[in-house]
């Protein structure tokens, strides 16, 4: 049996601190907070929302450039175009950049203008994609499937470990279930199981599982409270225009109080966030 | 269309505070702890817990002395004998005493000996029994069936509501899902939206969901941050020695370390929990 | 280890034959047909589809006279008066009535008045309920919870037979899934496993299960085709008018197709059905 | 809103005629039988599998040279060397090959060896993957992902249709649920739909639905009786060997057993099969 990289070797065992940039590290002490819009719409939106994230001292950006949709015919991203402004933003704000790989053709673009690759639910045992991210060292940000196990999602994380790259950071993002209230489930509980048996930081993103955009700042306090290592949001300059997940973005405003929220449960859990800009 | 009782009547409507006993109030600023054994063993038992409760300023006691179980051979609980010493404790110690009642047959004595009747899962739409639980006036604690909707939840609720009993309050307990790592799903979102939609405290039983005692501490900081009004929680002197429920239960210094967290994330969400005894 | 009554003490042991009255066995050779509305609204309702079903050859009647609702403002059926009026069809035209029971204080007035007493899904863990059924010995007829496993399943069965009835008929309609496109997924694997594992006839619900009309007739032959000792449907005069589960009520005409396939499965599986009336 | 080609145009289209090679075709009066082992193992297993199916009239062979596994320490498959063993079967005995593509680099070498490219679960909404096999005109065998609704399945076709290959099998295969009686559930519901609602052929593959080798019978029997256009299996000639899916491979005494169940369901239905050897 050969031992497996995503678990931890003895219970004591702390979490990985993965680098993300100079500035971040996620799975310290401080938590990753990373936001943004669910696609890619042009400069003039990730601009607002950069600045948007700046005032609260967030400085990592979260925007798709390749978009994995349901349907062919609906909108699939902005692609090179969109990379190349989401690396307009890192150049000009210093902020990181969060954005997924849908194909191995796709991963040499996106490492190149992005510090983080995202790997969507629905990819999660798209094996061949995750044995290509092992080989690269950028952090890899990996979610959990659909109707994934904890222990299925960690032997994919594994395809990247074993492939040589240390830096998988997992996602919890809900679970498909029966009820149409909400999206997802999310299970935080998985979180907290993730905690104890593997090294690998956990974040959680409570905008996929709600659906819905009320319950949001009350499932990012939960998350923070549980134990995770950061939240990853969507937000928009104006959620009913956007053109994708418009229930569950959030406006700057909301935004803003969700953010009070990080603050708060933050403190609570003895753990730190970036200092907003005065 | 009548208008259902269960649900606000518009956004801003608070809570409802629901009296417990003299000294409690579920669904009001402090928040409402009650904890116990899966099921009475004995009065040496009930007095260890009893004991233990109040070290942390717990004054509710719960206890199964009526047991729903799978299996026709397993044990079903001490019955009346059981009720007797659940109310020996609350006269001697003052305390609130929580348990289930699984028949309209057994209305009369459990409303004679405690003061929350608790309905568990399985009979969470056994109708005939929520008829005559909305003739009596004593709280109902409703358990969220396996895999009931929220809204088939609130409907069941109304069954009490509608018979003239507005003492109801709901109980997320996790629902059925496809991961063995842990027993239930906790559903910590459809907490945050019956909070949004109806005017009845929630509270949350980690016990149940998780079925393993080590992620309970977390659970009950995510539910408390989440914004549920109270917690319900399995206790034990002796885990191991459990008729029901082993894995799940808490020892008594495992309860006080989630004490501590209760402590802390009331705090933060600006929630009071009665006092510790010193 | 006490042994399981409702498992089969080895592989061999062959399917219980249940007498439901002087003229039907179900878990025989033949297949057990009973069909009829949701709910008794009226004579000429039961007068109505007692004609159907004989014309086909089916002598069993299913009607609801106690009604298991969601919501506590529905129609909850018409009680002592619709049970008086199933036993009008059983005295007039010597069809069997299968009828629900859902309180331990019905049960002597249904025994009285029908031959089958059905547990419905909500109550499949009443304890109290089938601890009272096994005390009786007319047959039960017990469906599957919503999200029950078979074991669970089993051990409900094992209430009912561990107080001294024999006679379970076990019901399998629909567990509770995440797709909306039918109201719930019918689990013949389910069906194949009880086969295996247990003696007590197992018979299906397509109505239940898919919640719409035009599948039926594939889900009654794939039930038979998987084994099933029987097949329980709705059938309605009108079926836009059913005061309850109208998508899923078949017409007359609808149920002469279906029987025509229940004739040609049976065939197929070597099974008989009762013969048509000429 | 763009026609989708996945649903038919109106409810009496018939189903779409798929030609597999010069001798087959999928969703036409005659029921599409592949078999096969999980993993080609090596000649000597494919040569005792061809057999086998050969016996039955069976010409169409199934088996995974590339294979998806939840660890990366499994055996991976046989890759570029286990397709050039299935193309030596079907030069040898004129069968048709059915094997998995897993990445968009494999299609080429798959598309020249084999006859109908499989989509497995893990991959329905690797879009990437769909919009390249839209590009070819071998018949595409697509799998129901783990929870995908079936809308969702219908979309992950759209992309292969609108990508201009016509040829597109759908292929119902358990979705996820909680009972660990069976490996997943088996949708035959879902199947009635798809056939309402989708021009394209339907099949069912009962091995990874249950599991277990013992309901596989029952389950082709059902799925036959549903409606299904056809069937694939996992044999294998020492079931126990097997480097995968060992308990729900059949072998070749028991595929006689289910071969023989296939051609008395298929003649109830009125389809046919092709005629066994004598």
């Amino acid at each position: 049996m050969t031992e497996r990289l995503a678990l931890k070797t003895d219970p004591s065992e702390t979490t990985r601190e993965i680098r993300i940039n100079e500035n971040l590290i996620c799975g310290g002490q401080t938590l990753w907070i990373t936001a943004g819009p669910c696609a890619v719409e042009g400069l003039t939106q990730l601009e607002a929302v950069t600045q948007a994230l700046l005032r609260h001292g967030v400085t990592s950006l979260r925007g798709g450039a390749f978009k994995p949709r349901t349907s062919p015919y609906s909108f699939q991203g902005m692609a090179e175009e969109g990379l190349a402004m989401l690396d307009a933003m890192r150049k000009a704000h210093g902020v990181c950049v969060v954005t997924e790989v849908m194909a191995i053709s796709q991963i040499e673009a996106i490492a190149a203008h992005a510090d983080v690759l995202q790997v969507g639910s629905r990819n999660m045992q798209n094996f061949d994609l995750l044995k290509a991210l092992g080989k690269i060292n950028k952090p890899v940000l990996l979610k959990r499937g659909l109707s994934a196990t904890l222990d299925e999602f960690l032997w994919s994380a594994e395809y990247i470990l074993a492939g040589g790259n240390p830096n998988v950071i997992l996602c919890e993002r809900g679970i498909r279930s029966y009820d149409p209230e909400t999206r997802n489930v999310l299970d935080l509980g998985g979180v907290a199981v993730l905690k104890e048996k593997s090294p690998l930081p956990v974040i959680v993103d409570p905008s996929h599982a709600a659906g819905r955009r009320d319950i949001i700042p009350a499932l990012v306090r939960a998350a923070i409270a549980v134990g995770a290592d950061g939240i990853i949001l969507e937000i928009h300059p104006n959620p009913a225009k956007s053109v994708s997940d418009a229930n569950q973005a959030l406006s700057f405003d909301h935004f803003a109080e969700v953010m009070a929220d990080v603050n708060t449960m933050a403190s609570a859990m003895k753990r730190s966030v970036a200092a907003p800009v005065s």
